[in-house]
Order: C-alpha cells, then sequence, then structure tokens
C-alpha cells in the first residue's frame, strides 16, 4: 500500500518554555536539557480533535482528491466526543455516505494501529482508499501545573490518504508495518494514564516511560528491517515517536545510526501524542529522495510500540 | 472466521424504574411504554471499564484457552482511561508479550468494527485467535436526572474469543459482516454525544436516532443477508442493538419478521451501548440450535451502524 499524500494542522498560538518558567519555575535550559522541547502549540478555546481534524482534511484535500475515500479511521487519546468520534466527524464533513468509520486509541503509537487497520481492510477488499487522522488535543487534558510531564505536550493533528494502489510516481511505499501492545513491560498499565473523568495526562513513572520506550523502538525497527531483508545500514531516516529528544537520541545511538538521520519536530512542537510522527512525514515530504527509506517507529502509553518501513 | 466461546459481565447493582420515579418523576409506566426497560445495572464506585473488562475475561477464561491469544480489540464510548485503554489492561491481565492492542469507538456499533477490525489482521495472517473485548460504563457519564436519557442507561461487559479456524462443534460461525459510517444521515453529529470534559451522554435529538436507527438496522440486515444469497425467511433470530425496544420491533417488523425471533435484554439491562449485543449472544449462546441463523445488526451514535450473520 502507499501513502499517496500527507497533511498537517498546527493550531496558531505558540506557548514558549518561558510559560513554564513563571508558572512552575521551570527554566528555559532545565525543560530544554531533559526533554529537548522549546516550544509546543495550544489549540484556541473553540478548537478541539473535531475542528483541528476538519482543519487538517481540508488541507489534504487541497492535495489529493478525497471523494472517492471509502474508509476513515480516526486516532486520538484526546477526544473530543467518543460517541460522534473526530472520524466521524471527518465522514460528515467530507459528506460520503456508507463507509466503515472508525476511531481507534494505542495512545502515542495509534498511527501505526490505524495504519495496520487500513491494511486490513485493504487484504479483505473491503476498502482501496483510506483516510487516516491523527489528532491530539493534549492541551485539554493536560494539568498544566504538573512539573512532571506539564511541559511536554503539544496540540495537532495530520492526515493521510492512503491507497491500496500506486496512484502517482511521488507516492512513498508502505512496505511493511508491525504493531504490539507491550502492557506486560515494567510498570506499562500505571506509568502514564488519561482518566478523562479525573482529568489530566499523568506521568508518574517517567523514568520507566523512558527506559521502555529506548527498548522497544528499536527493537520494533530492526524487526520490521529484518523482515525485509535489510539492515540499518539501508535506512535513511529514523522518525522516531516524538516524546523526549533524549529517547530519540538513545535510539538513534541503539541503531547505530548517526543523528543526521533522525527526524524530530518535537523541538518546536513538544509531544503531540499519536500526530507526532505524521505531522513530520508531511513536513518533510518535499524533502524525500527518491529510493530513501524511512523507518517510522512509535511507542505509546499502555505500553503499544510499532514500526513501519516507507519507500520513497 | 469463528466465534468459539462467549461471556458476559453485568455489576450487582439493579436499578429499576422507581429510582427514575423519584429523582425525575418519570413513572415505571411512562419509561416502559417508551422505551421497554424496566431495570439496568449499576457498576460499583470502585468498578470501570478496566475491572469490567477483567471481570468479563476471567470468565472467558473458564470457557476457553486464552493463553495463545494474538489479538486485543477493546471497544468503549465510556472509558476510564483513554491512554491505558481496555484492550491494554487486559493484554496486562493475561500476560501475553507484545501482540497487537487496540481500543476503537464507533459508539454502539463498536462491536461489529471491532469484529471486522479482526477479520482484517486474519486476511493478513496477523493473527488467528483475537480476543473481542466491549464494555460499557455508561452511568459514569449518564446524567441520570437528564429526563429525555438519563434512564436508558446501563452498564456490563462481553468479551469474545473469534479464531480463524474451527475450534470445536460448538463454534458459530461470522458468515459475514459489515460495518458503515452514517455521519452524513439526519443529525448525525450532534443527535447523541459524549464530551468527555464537558460529561455527560446526552441525546438532544432522540427522534433522529430513533428514525435513523430504524432505517438502517433493517437494512444492513437485508444487505449481509443478500450477500450470502439468503433472505429473511433464512433467519432464526435477530439481535439488533439494545437501544429501545420500540425501535427492535420497528425493525422487526421492517424486515417481516415476528416478535418471536427478536432477541432482547433491554428490558433488564438498558443500554449497554456496544456491549449490548454481545452481552445477549453470551446469555443465549446454550439455547441455540445447530443450523440456526443470526442476524446481529447495530446502530450507534455518530451515526454508525453494522450487520453480522451468524450461523450455528
Amino acid at each position: 500500500m502507499f501513502i499517496h499524500a500527507v497533511s498537517h494542522y498546527l493550531p496558531e498560538q505558540v506557548v514558549g518554555n518561558d510559560h513554564f518558567t513563571q508558572l512552575n519555575g521551570l527554566s528555559d535550559e532545565w525543560i530544554t536539557t531533559r526533554t529537548g522541547i522549546s516550544e509546543r502549540r495550544k489549540a484556541a478555546p473553540d478548537e478541539n480533535t473535531s475542528t483541528m481534524s476538519v482543519a487538517v482534511v481540508n488541507r489534504l484535500m487541497a492535495k489529493a482528491d478525497l471523494s472517492t475515500v471509502d474508509l476513515i479511521v480516526g486516532a486520538t487519546y484526546t477526544p473530543h466526543d467518543t460517541i460522534v468520534t473526530l472520524a466521524h466527524v471527518v465522514q460528515h464533513h467530507l459528506a460520503i455516505a456508507d463507509i466503515p468509520t472508525v476511531s481507534v486509541s494505542s495512545a502515542c503509537s495509534s498511527l501505526l494501529n490505524a495504519i495496520e487497520i487500513v491494511e486490513g481492510y485493504f487484504a479483505l477488499n473491503k476498502a482501496s482508499r483510506a483516510l487516516v487522522v491523527v489528532t491530539e488535543h493534549n492541551t485539554a487534558y493536560y494539568n498544566e501545573d504538573d512539573t512532571v510531564s506539564g511541559h511536554l505536550w503539544g496540540d495537532g493533528a495530520a492526515a493521510l490518504l492512503i491507497t491500496k494502489e500506486r496512484q502517482s510516481d511521488n507516492d512513498m511505499t508502505i512496505t511493511g508495518l508491525l504493531t504490539g501492545g507491550a502492557a506486560h513491560a515494567g510498570k506499562a498499565v500505571e506509568a502514564v494514564v488519561l482518566q478523562p473523568l479525573v482529568r489530566g495526562v499523568i506521568m508518574p513513572y517517567g523514568r520507566d516511560v523512558f527506559q521502555n520506550a529506548c527498548i522497544y523502538m528499536p527493537k520494533a525497527s530492526l524487526q520490521i528491517l529484518e523482515r525485509h531483508n535489510l539492515t540499518v545500514a539501508d535506512v535513511d531516516y529514523v522518525l522516531p515517536h516524538q516524546a523526549n529528544l533524549r529517547i530519540s537520541r538513545n535510539v538513534m545511538q541503539t541503531l547505530g545510526l548517526p543523528e543526521e538521520k533522525l527526524i524530530s519536530n518535537i523541538q518546536y512542537l513538544g509531544n503531540t501524542g499519536c500526530a507526532g510522527c505524521a505531522i513530520a512525514l508531511s513536513e518533510r515530504w518535499d524533502s524525500f529522495q527518491k529510493g530513501q527509506r524511512i523507518v517510522v517507529t512509535v511507542f505509546g502509553g499502555g505500553y503499544s510500540y510499532g514500526a513501519m518501513l516507507l519507500e520513497v
């Protein structure tokens, strides 16, 4: 299958580290040293996962024909509405009748879960042109005065048109992908939680998240490469889940790859959850060269992980 | 594919219509005439979608070997945690490492979306023994003093072991299924909503839900029958989404089938969301006879719909 087009949407408001210095006394240096984050975006009061999903789909519409989309898979762990999910809002916006429409969550890993679900529909011949929309509204649920994780989160969205058959020379090939739950590992089921009725994303065991992210992302990357008889030497770029720049650098070190091959937007977007990798893919889309290989690898609360091999 | 085993879990507390008479002045007769509901279950203060999912999986474990499960799909629109989803809690509980694990929402339709996702994984040969867990904790999110819909909701859970190959003579065959979003129809994106940060399932356009449920469930049922060269004459039971007994009766009338062929538990469970049909399947499992055909058809907020043909 192929990624025919991808778009991203970022809310206008930029929140710098100075905001958290004023709020919690965390200095810019303290935050950047530990996380790599200097800025993040914050949705406006009238924005949410539904509105941002519509905004990002409008941008995709400028790049590709969405009128024949036959499957919509949304993903978020920061839902505006769990009944009228963002996938439904997008279906309504596109006014395409009677196509499978579902939203998923595997926390920050959901992009790859969503694409794997698309892969299944393609295998069943139940769809051939799928719209994947990944949107997070972290600032709706975060506790910004939490000195452990308040400064990590940002808002944003991305949308991908994924097709069973190649549509153009510029399509990116999804050579393979895998996902997995790792709820058995470490403090998986208590390390990062978002209980909507309690409010707030909290991260009581940040170190456990860090350690498992550093184990699972390289492991999944090597696994997907091995399945396709490739090694790290064949990889042009690694695009890890944008959780923390130190995690991303650790992943590159474990894989034995130089930092030039790392794709990262966390410096100016923070952790945008399941949208982060797809936003980066959209930002860099025009810079990729024919023949390049990109490994996208994700890790999320719960825990969950995955890896996807892309070929330009 | 096949349903090898199914279990259900209901919280102990029974809430009768007298509760709503005292609270909102709605009489037992008023409620039963309009909805068919006499009682519903309410989760205890220490219960939620995670604990109920574990409870129902424990019951399934007594009926089937879950140690070789290789895919978990959870479903709920009333999540306890959107990061550590109920699917992850179940994976943790089963202590099965590194298998695809995801939770979904298409509101009350999610049972069939979850099974269709399983179908995709089976087609990809990425799984062959899938655990589907559907759990709703409506009373965590409802407004019980809402005289429009407060009295409709109940809590409950069900779990199904779905296998690619037949495991025993008692397995039920999933002959086919389809799902669809109908977010384009009527007042789909505003008729039933659950915005976690606002709290409360609300149903501002109940009549529109009623009308579309009565259109989509018979339509989807006929569609799935037609795809398998069958007619309503070949159907032994219809198991519609348990939203309202008047909707269920309307569906039977439209299909031209007598009420004896209707499977219903809404009278004593209320609307248990995406768990309702699966609970009913578990309740009736031992009563089905070899050769019988059952059409499960669902409709949910958003809107979403689906139909599944089962053969005993």
